[in-house]
C-alpha cells in the first residue's frame, strides 16, 4: 500500500473544502453520464488494509442510485474559496433531470485510473474504486440530535460508501 | 465546530501508526473496565457536520460488545516505533478473559472529556463520543477479495463505529 495516498497535501485542501463550501463527488449515472454532487462530509484513512475514502449519501439522492450501480467515484476539491456558485448548484439540484456539469459550467476531465471523470476546474483530486456500502439504520444512531436534525425517522438515512483511493494528485493548471 | 480537530499534527502520527504497528482503541466494557484493542484501520473526517473518527471492529470481538454498550471511546497513538510488544498483545488477546491493560503493562489515564481512559504511555490521543454504528453486510461489499480475505461469508463482518471527536492532543511527557 502506498501510504502517501492518505496524508499528502491534498488532504489539507480537502479538509479545508469540506469545512467551507464543499467538494465535488462525481459518479457515473446508469447511462454513463457523469453527475457531480456537492459534499461537506467525508472521511479518509485505512480500511481493509487499503487507503480509503468514505462518502455519505442520503438514500433519496440520485447520487445514491448512481453509486449503487457504479464501480468508482472521484472527489474533486476546488482551490480555497473558488467555485462557490458551482458548489451551490451541485448541492441543490438533482442530476435526475439536469446535466449538472453543463448547468454549472464545469468540465469533466478523464481520470487517470478510473472511468469516472474528475472536475477539471478543481485543484485536488481523489480517484476511488468502490469497495462497499453500509446503511445507517435506526436504532443504531446513538445521538438523538442526529436522528432529529437529519429526519432519520422516516427511514431516509445516509449510506456510507467506502472507496479504495487509487490515486491522489493536484492539477495546478486547472481551468479556473 | 472546531476544524482543528481533524487536521492537527496528531493526524500525521495516527496515519503513521496505522500503517505500521497500529494504535490502541480503548473502550469500557459492560463492567466499567477499560479494554484496549489494537487497530490498524481507522478514518478521520467530517460526518453529520462534526469532526468524526470511525473505527471498524469485527462482530466477534469483545471490543464490539463493549462498543455496542458504550458511550465513548478513545484512540491512543504510540510514538513512532514504540510499544510494539504492547500493540501485539492487545491485537491478539481478548479482553473477555484478560485485563489487557495490566497484561501489557499499560496505564489507563483519565481522559479530559469522556469517561473512557487514554493509554498513558502513548503520544497522541483522540477522545470520541459514540454517534452511530453501521454493519458491513453482504452483498454490499463490492470487492470479492475483501469477502474472501476477511471471511465475510460466515456473517462475521466488521461494524463501523462513528465517534464525534471531542478532543485531540498530544501528551509529550508520556510514560515511555
Amino acid at each position: 500500500m502506498d501510504q502517501d495516498f492518505v496524508w499528502k497535501d491534498e488532504t489539507d485542501l480537502l479538509w479545508g473544502a469540506l469545512s467551507s463550501g464543499g467538494a465535488f463527488l462525481v459518479v457515473l449515472d446508469p447511462h454513463g453520464k457523469p453527475n457531480p454532487m456537492t459534499i461537506g462530509w467525508g472521511q479518509i484513512g485505512i480500511v481493509w488494509s487499503r487507503p480509503a475514502f468514505t462518502v455519505l449519501v442520503r438514500q433519496n439522492r440520485y447520487t445514491y442510485e448512481c453509486l449503487r450501480a457504479a464501480e468508482s467515484f472521484t472527489v474533486s476539491v476546488p482551490a480555497p474559496g473558488k467555485l462557490k456558485d458551482e458548489l451551490f448548484l451541485c448541492g441543490t439540484k438533482s442530476g435526475r433531470s439536469l446535466d449538472k456539469f453543463r448547468a454549472a459550467g464545469l468540465t469533466p476531465r478523464a481520470a487517470r485510473l478510473v472511468h469516472t471523470p474528475i472536475v477539471a476546474e478543481c485543484l485536488a483530486h481523489y480517484e476511488c474504486r468502490l469497495l462497499a456500502r453500509t446503511l445507517v439504520a435506526l436504532p443504531d444512531v446513538a445521538d438523538p440530535e442526529i436522528v432529529d436534525r437529519f429526519s432519520y425517522t422516516d427511514g431516509n438515512t445516509h449510506a456510507a460508501f467506502f472507496g479504495e483511493i487509487l490515486a491522489t494528485y493536484t492539477t495546478p493548471n486547472s481551468a479556473t
